[in-house]
């Protein structure tokens, strides 16, 4: 079975699973604070609705660590619904710290619902997570699920360490650029690097595997952001399916950016005037180019990238779901389609 | 031991495990990431320390239910900063969401370090308290760690559920007088129940006596938020330790204004109207009185903390800890002092 045969068989159940997290809260005189996170989850009806469902990356990727390690995959559901979630209840508080009005096309919650409801239906997703994941109780035993439901909360932990970061290099230019590791670390790798190490957990992987797929997943991580960063500067729409504004418009503190400002070139002088205009864009792009800054991001994503797909041999994966996590892989580094 | 010997014996314990707790985001780059959780918890240097630490109410009713179950406080200390995390985890959500500038005569977090850290510290001070008590595994067993993980994150989402009412209420006057009981369940009353709930797991007393403590903690609760409505409008501000503003003015929906809203009588025309001036207050206050809404209120009051003090002698506490959950009721509940 391909990534996509292996997708199909997955998605149903994880959709499952997390319609029965959320639906706890559907109670009488609690109609609309469900609304609220179905909306988030896209759950709405409408034409749209599977892609605003998303890619539910981080629950294929501990689904498929988990079989590629030799376990079932249906005793690893209660994680793969709780690691969506954490993911979810982010980008709820997320959106309301960038103060961003849209997410997927659709206004966020708070843009919806207003910032005090949105906190609360953050927080409501969060002990959702939490609750889905000491279900593992029932598909495996009380010492994974203690197990799990701990190092969830450390990465949980670690996110808000993460965001820490990104909110202080907000208002200062004033870090080197091994300053990004850390935040990046915290924002993007440690969950899918949690999603490798549940999966592999609840599998029963030796340690060695078990470690190598928690550096396969963090390297995946790391690189996808790295990635991430350039096609917010140099990408095509379409490819991203994201908005059309470029990272230079909205000051995010990118790895070319930063990187950029380390150098206190040209790039680095307009920045630290004051935000970038849309007319400057182009000129200010083809600067970041000029003074390497590209190049030197792509350097990163390439070497992270190959050290994420050794690890992945190093993990061993088996049968068809080890060959799908290579496919995942190059899919979210943009190396295939 | 008297209630204020075994709070003093309880609170070193209490504070020790507090900083263990909070002290594991102290790491490089992230020092005021922890000094704003330092900060909210009253741990700043200075005269007023004592004072901003608060009453610690819950982890001394938790290890005082757990003596007077049979069991070891010390077992228990993981459990009492679980709680005391999650209720500051709400405090620094509830200031954002309520746009309080100050607790306890500082500056809110969020005041002070923004909106965006402060969600994210909320978030933080969440996991942490999650955390917390997954280390009951060290001085209980995996059974009981799993158990009052899912208690506590339980509880966490009943305060999300009282806290969407509560800010839905905020903007209408539709609704009746039952209304009332799931907002102050979930505010107040679900933590204080967890508390007795997670105190008796540990102890391992038995089920009737166990849930003669849980029905203790929450009638508890709901007779202390109906005492503290009467005092926010009828109160003197010493007394509260609170500022000095009438909860008339900040338009909360408290019990007597609900009752009050209910009879569709002079007051509740006044409110229908639109925000209340100072100067209106003392007259409101009057009317409110006159309408029947503070007898009304202490009457709940006064039933609901007879029911907790008949649920606590159903529990059989035993020894002084037992003597001193009486005491901790009736000053809770200012019938004492």
């Amino acid at each position: 079975m391909s990534l996509s045969d292996l997708s199909a068989k997955y998605l149903p159940h994880i959709e499952e699973e997390l319609h029965r997290s959320i639906q706890i809260t559907l109670q009488p005189g609690l109609e609309d604070n469900y609304a609220m996170l179905a909306y988030h989850m896209g759950w709405e009806s409408g034409p749209s609705q599977t892609n605003l469902i998303g890619k539910r990356i981080r629950p294929l990727l501990l689904l498929l660590v988990t079989e590629a390690g030799g376990g079932d995959f249906q005793a690893a559901l209660p994680a793969a619904a709780a690691v969506e979630l954490v993911h979810n209840f982010s980008l709820i508080h997320d959106d309301i710290q960038d103060q961003s009005p849209t997410r997927r096309g659709r206004d966020t919650v708070w843009k919806r619902w207003g910032i005090a409801q949105a906190i609360n239906a953050g927080d409501a997703m969060f002990s959702l997570a939490h609750l889905a994941i000491l279900r593992l109780n029932e598909t495996t035993n009380l010492e994974i699920a203690l197990k799990a439901s701990r190092q969830l909360q450390e990465t949980c932990l670690q996110l808000t360490h993460g965001q820490y970061l990104d909110l202080a290099y907000e208002s200062t230019n004033q870090f080197g650029v091994e300053a990004y590791w850390p935040m990046i670390k915290g924002k993007t790798a440690a969950l899918l690097s949690t999603c490798a190490d549940l999966g592999a957990l609840i599998a029963g992987v030796p340690e060695d595997l078990h470690t190598a797929y928690v550096k396969f997943a963090e390297q995946l991580g790391l690189a996808f952001q790295v990635q991430d960063d350039i096609l917010g500067i140099w990408g095509d729409d379409q490819r991203m399916g994201k908005s059309s504004k470029s990272d230079l418009l909205t000051g995010k503190k990118s790895l070319p950016v930063i990187y950029a400002l380390s150098l206190n070139g040209e790039f680095a002088h307009r920045w630290m005037e004051g935000p970038v205009s849309q007319a400057e864009i182009p000129s200010l792009t083809i600067l970041l180019e000029a003074e390497g800054a590209r190049l030197y991001a792509q350097n990163h994503a390439d070497e992270l990238t190959d050290q994420a797909l050794r690890s992945l041999r190093n993990a061993k994966p088996q049968g068809s779901a080890g060959e799908a996590l290579d496919e995942l892989a190059l899919q979210l580094l943009s190396r295939s389609n």
